[in-house]
């Protein structure tokens, strides 16, 4: 018994292991989806749509790998929804992949139709909370930090503010210079995906949330949430 | 071994039929969403926020059971297949409910802004095509029929050509009118919405390749999807 329970462990850590790594690659993808657009670096956002596959590799090898140990170890309670925890937040990371493949596009887009008259001053500020963002929700994941999760839901809101804040200083902008309006729109787009890239940070956070105390907040509201995670401490 | 192997099919049956009633209700919500953006119906957009709380609980609750399932059956290899993709399924049925809230919050700005000058040619067409997907997808993933879910593959493909061009059109009318921007850019984002739900279609269709063969073809291209699926018949 205790054998085989060693042996899920160190299963399981390995696709711990793998959720992070794909964690890394999937954040490097948008830092270089942003220096592509931010410095019209075509080539940049060449190798952003290239490494695209391997995350798409890595979503599909750490899917099985948990299938897997569900089938040879049938984990129970706390173990299992780890493994479901783990399975939803590949799904979410390689969405995130797919939101920096986008904003690589656009660089490549900007990069013909000339840069945004507008600049990148917001997409520079929400590009880097929403990488920040990620980077602390897998980090909470590995250490189960409940107050760390917390502080992803608390930053998510303020990215949504920031996030219409921007849009309509955008529209404005492009109410004024209306031969501006294709180049904005591909900085509007990109701003969209930061957004949702903000949401899928702030879901890996909840899954935090329920692999630690085995409770699905989701689709609470910041307070209940803040109540929930004083009453853990 | 037998009595527990039919428990197992109820149980399996009952979380099936709750996936679908969850799919029959987000449907109803994209319908009655893009009702209210194009009849600038805003009693109808209330009614699609206040049920957005219980496409949130029919999420949770399947979730809970499909959780349950794996824990008290300890199913294996096809049966599990099942109960993996379902709980998938319906996080992505939560996210196109998400889309429909968005479409619904658009239409009540649309209320206040008055109507797109522009029409609602595109996001009645798109509309139409995507509930259409989503309805066709979910079926076949209850008769595990893999050559509809082809049809929900290559019908993504349409939408994402037929968004792109919308998109397009739009841009020019807003050059053209730029006192328009604003309203036509909330016809713009619903648009967004609607290809979104195309996906979540798509990706429903490929979860029964998964569910009838075992084969995750979630990354491939059309044409390799095309061949596995003539391979099976």
């Amino acid at each position: 018994m205790d054998h085989i329970s060693q042996q899920f462990d160190a299963d399981l850590g390995a696709i711990k292991g793998h959720v992070l790594s794909m964690g890394g690659l999937v954040e490097r993808q948008i830092v270089d989806a942003l220096h592509a657009i931010i410095e019209a670096d075509s080539q940049r956002a060449e190798e952003v749509l290239a490494r695209e596959r391997e995350v798409n590799r890595m979503e599909v090898s750490v899917d099985d790998e948990a299938t897997r140990i569900l089938v040879k170890r049938q984990p129970a309670a706390s173990d299992l929804r780890t493994v479901l925890a783990l399975i939803k937040t590949v799904r979410d990371l390689e969405r995130v992949g797919d939101e920096a493949k986008k904003i690589a596009k656009l660089a490549l887009k900007l990069t013909e139709e000339g840069p945004s008259p507008r600049g990148y001053h917001e997409l520079r500020h929400i590009g880097a909370e929403v990488v920040a963002m990620l980077h602390v929700a897998l980090d909470a994941m590995t250490r189960l930090d409940v107050e760390a999760a917390l502080g992803v839901v608390r930053r998510d809101k303020d990215v949504d503010r920031e996030y219409k804040s921007a849009t309509r200083e955008l529209v404005t902008y492009m109410m004024e210079d209306p031969r501006s309006i294709s180049r904005v729109m591909n900085i509007m787009w990109a701003l969209r995906s930061l957004e949702r890239i903000g949401d899928h940070a702030r879901n890996i956070a909840e899954y935090v949330f329920y692999m630690a105390k085995g409770k699905d907040l989701r689709h609470e509201g910041l307070e209940s949430i803040e109540s929930a995670v004083r009453s853990w401490s």
